[in-house]
């Protein structure tokens, strides 16, 4: 990942298209996109050892259609005649327009995993070792140490850390020279005794505002080995990212312990995963990481009030190399961190993970990615065009502010419906329900709007209504104190003591969804489109996930479309953070996206509060 | 300076020669050099202000004779009918052949400074800083702070600090957008508040084995401003450089002790100069540090045993990029710490800078360089060509093996001198002697070699000679024991209670400047050249700088040439560090050198023991 950020860079590259055969894909990248890049972003193999540096001279392909100028790497790997014929090598043939091109078939298949929303990558970790015999030193040839390493890693142009040199010396000469060297991307970070090469890890992290995963991958099968999961340790300070970031500038010693309750929880996460499957923490040479842009800067003891105060604005959108130590975690010294570039103070590395992990910019249909939450994100488009947004939809998706409102956690009602004038609950952990979670809020409003207990306004129809159209729900809607409320469940006949929906939850749902709704629309116009154009929704985060489709549908959430087409895309944060891990490829695209998604910010938009006027009613 | 160490890079690149008009200058460099690199190397001034990147376009030069291809750059600085003539940006013109090149008179004289020997070094360190007035963000730009900071500096390709992202966003608010980046080579390090572009400093330090020297330079004047040397706090593991390689080999604790009292030295002496100065640490933005291999391994904590150990092999020539913190020097915590290459494990980094601040590599004479010490480095050569070696003299010089010898301090005869039958001696304090220093030694063995009283083989004539020949020196030549020795200061009637040369002194004596002579005389051989050949021979280091020239001559220590073609260099190693401060045009040529200068292993060598058995006789 460049460290560059070039405001001079125009914000739309042109995109061409790649046709490949005999396989018959078919995508559009940015011009300038090398052909090898481009392939394996969406899943198909070219051969090569060499990992992109046009040294092992495998990635052999034919432009079948279009021009590609031949390079100087090309005419030492060709005959004239295969250059006529249009043979080039892949990873050096940069895409400027429509190609056609043929990739001859693998001589070994390369390993592969399916992660993200169903994206094939192909296992091209940035992590390498390099099994080495040197030759000893002798009076005659007096290289240095890290020449005689260096040498015969000749299709890299290695960087080295201070701390190899510390101690290479000593174990060259313990090692008799048979030594194995680390490189992570660019650098090498260390020269360990004998042949370890089968041996390599990396950890890819979500770092969320409420959880914190952890997946520890082996990097030579591609295979996630052990996962772990905590609450993060910053919630003390605050349920989500504004209070965090309100502390730090209420108290000027908050950020150093933020930070430090970050790293904590990371570490621990690091050391639970090593654990469990037996790996030393010393083997785990990368760690990933994919965080809402808040989230993010607060692990780094970056400022971040920035970020919430208008008009919002990040420290920077790539950040500057960083390594594992730089978050707290304690695997091999010298690993660095790979981190989700963000596209703004709202749309953060989290959501760019998110549209890898879905390859939202790479596929043909429009699709609409929400990630739900008390800042949601949007992202709506195709490999022609992807705009994207953050909708303030407020804490109600988190149940915070909800009366009942909890965790999604034992005892909580997660679903709900009502059939034959009768409620049907749904308890997570099966026992007495205490509260509703965010799916069994959303449900529960869903279902009183579509048996018209709740009006399309929002409001509670009158009692006598409710007792002529559904004499056997009339008892559930009454008074608590001043304000009316619909009870779901009771115990005993206080109905404060049961789990009841208030008028005022009714409308803290109409607000957050009246945002979120509001967001998508205007996205629609500009690409366009109609919302009926959208072939699938992609409702992604903890929240997103267990939502109810046709809930979802008709509280307006969502387009209107047949619930098929609304799918639960799951942790597509901490997907792409193991995307990266498996494959330096991906770590272009990510980067790639940063140019590729237009960013619409909605705060200073004309046509917002009407809108959202709009939209606060529940669709008919 | 690159971190790559490239082993299949040519040893003994071509050189091409340019001259310069109208001042007539004329200099060698190897090809590939840019016209402005060579003509700053070698004190031509050609204006610049973007410091060599291309874009300020103010260093134009017309070549008058040779041919350098139309860059990219070139076309957008000229018409066609200047390119035509010859016009070129110097920055971009790379000489590959000889070429005649007219400088046109700068529009503004640049700063200077004479440093090393005699040489003229034009002020562009390192270190820039950039007075800059940004736009506040507004919601309709919402560019990252670090996008906003970088988008003016566009003649730079900036690196950036994790650290200085911490605190940017406060800084760049509390300031009210008018902010001074600070910028070191291609790194921004900081971004302070208001306009500080006035106050810029650097530390260059010589890290001797015995002495540790500090100079605070001015980057704005090119003036240094305090100079502060203290002892080495390692000395108590040992004088020299074996023996404090032996303490880390004998105890796995000590390379930790060892790396800490460095870091120790190096940081009171930061802060001597920076409070002499009235400097704050944190207004120091760079160190340079010229040291032996030794003392830069033992200093940043790399194992220097493969140091001591035939092959003696170094970690790296050149260190990785390194910072101030890593030295243990507390001044800006992001200040990056430029260290010398070197040659191999006994022509380090103090040679080379050694090389540097003399000029050896660019001067049309033949000139031998010696740093005389415990280990010799020597340097013969001009422009044409320079081979260097390292040979094993012995503590001789350090006056630590001989019986009356102590270091160049209070009570030290330092001078002596034979006339009309009576010793003259000079004594550093003018107090009574109480010893001899290394120069004294030289001095008392010339004398007495001169009339006689040590024959050429190195003996004591006997004293039947003596007291025919120099009857009024004839009580001087007394026993101690078994041991023959020539007092020469007494202190009551006992001789032992007085300063003696003993006859194992002058053995001692005997084996160091063979072992000296025998390197410059393989050097010439090497060359192909007559010792007469030699145009100037530079004494560096605290002791060849005090050493008397006439007595270098006759103890055979250099070779026998006019005594005003030897001259005391100084502490060059510590002018080199000061020059790569002042400049970074400076680190490119100290580079050039490890390619420039080829290394002669004597250790290998058929014909070191005849030569060094011919040379231990003293001239006749």
């Amino acid at each position: 990942m460049s460290v560059m950020e070039d405001p001079t860079a125009e914000q739309t590259p042109a995109r061409v298209r790649l046709r490949f055969r005999p396989e018959g894909g078919e995508v559009r990248v940015p011009a300038g996109t090398t052909v090898f890049d481009g392939a394996s972003w969406n899943g198909i193999a070219i051969d090569s050892t060499c990992g992109g540096h046009g040294t092992c001279k495998k990635c052999r392909v034919q432009i079948l259609d279009g021009t590609v100028p031949v390079g100087r790497l090309d005419s030492r790997a060709f005959t004239p005649d295969e250059l006529r014929d249009g043979w080039r090598l892949a990873c050096r043939a940069i895409a400027n327009e429509d190609l056609e091109v043929d990739v001859p078939p693998m001589q070994t298949r390369p390993k592969a995993a399916l992660v993200g929303v169903g994206r094939h990558v192909i296992l091209r970790p940035a992590v390498i070792k390099r099994y080495l015999e040197l030759t000893e030193p002798t009076m005659e040839d007096q290289a240095s140490d890290l020449e005689r390493v260096l040498a015969p890693i000749d299709d890299f142009e290695l960087k080295v850390d201070l701390g190899v040199l510390r101690t290479l010396g000593g174990t060259l000469r313990a090692a008799d020279w048979k030594v194995t060297a680390v490189i992570v991307d660019d650098r090498l970070i260390d020269v360990e005794p004998g042949d370890t090469t089968d041996r390599r890890f990396a950890i890819a992290f979500d770092l969320g505002t409420t959880t914190v995963v952890a997946t520890l991958l082996d990097l030579a099968t591609a295979q996630p080995l052990a996962v772990r999961s905590m609450l993060n340790k910053q919630q003390p300070y605050g349920a989500d990212v504004i209070s965090r970031v309100s502390a730090t500038m209420m108290d000027p010693t908050a950020l150093g312990r933020l930070t430090g309750l970050a790293h904590e929880t990371l570490n621990e996460l690091a050391q639970e995963v090593c654990e469990a499957a037996e790996v030393a923490p010393g083997e785990v040479y990368e760690m990933t990481l994919a965080g809402n842009q808040t989230m993010t800067q607060l692990a780094l003891g970056i400022d971040p009030e920035p970020l919430s105060i208008a008009p919002f604005i990040v420290a920077a959108r790539t950040m500057p190399p960083v390594t594992a130590a730089d978050f707290g975690v304690q695997i091999h010294p010298r690993a660095p961190a790979e981190v989700f570039p963000a596209l703004g103070a709202y749309v953060g590395g989290d959501i760019v993970a998110g549209i890898l992990a879905t390859g939202l910019t790479r596929d043909k249909r429009i699709r609409l990615f929400i990630d739900v939450g008390t800042n949601s994100e949007i992202a709506l488009g195709s490999a022609e065009r992807v705009v994207a947004t953050a909708a303030p939809a407020g804490p109600a998706f988190e149940a915070a502010s909800i009366r009942c409102g909890m965790r999604a956690a034992d005892g909580a009602i997660e679903s709900i419906t009502i059939a034959d004038g009768a409620l049907k609950l749904e308890v997570i952990g099966d026992c007495e329900p205490v509260g509703m979670c965010g799916s069994g809020l959303v449900d529960a409003v869903s279902e009183l709007v579509r048996v018209g207990i709740i009006d399309r306004s929002g409001r509670f129809i009158p009692d006598a209504d409710v007792a002529e159209q559904h004499p056997s729900l009339a008892r559930n809607l009454v008074k608590i104190g001043e304000e009316r409320v619909f009870v779901l469940h009771w115990r005993g006949d206080d109905p404060a003591q049961g789990v009841f929906l208030t008028q005022r939850d009714v409308r803290e749902l109409q607000f957050a969804k009246a945002s979120i709704a509001t967001g998508w629309t205007i996205l629609c116009g500009e690409l366009g489109i109609d919302p009926s154009d959208i072939s699938q929704v992609l409702l992604a985060g903890s929240f997103g996930s267990y939502l109810t489709a046709s809930s979802a549908v008709r509280i307006g959430l969502v387009p209107k479309l047949a619930t098929t087409r609304i799918v639960a895309a799951g942790n597509v944060a901490g997907e792409g953070a193991k995307m990266v891990a498996l494959s330096h490829r991906e770590r272009s695209a990510a980067d790639a996206i940063l140019e590729e998604v237009e960013y619409v910010e909605l705060s200073g938009r004309a046509d917002f509060n009407d809108a959202f006027i709009d939209l606060l009613a529940f669709p008919g």
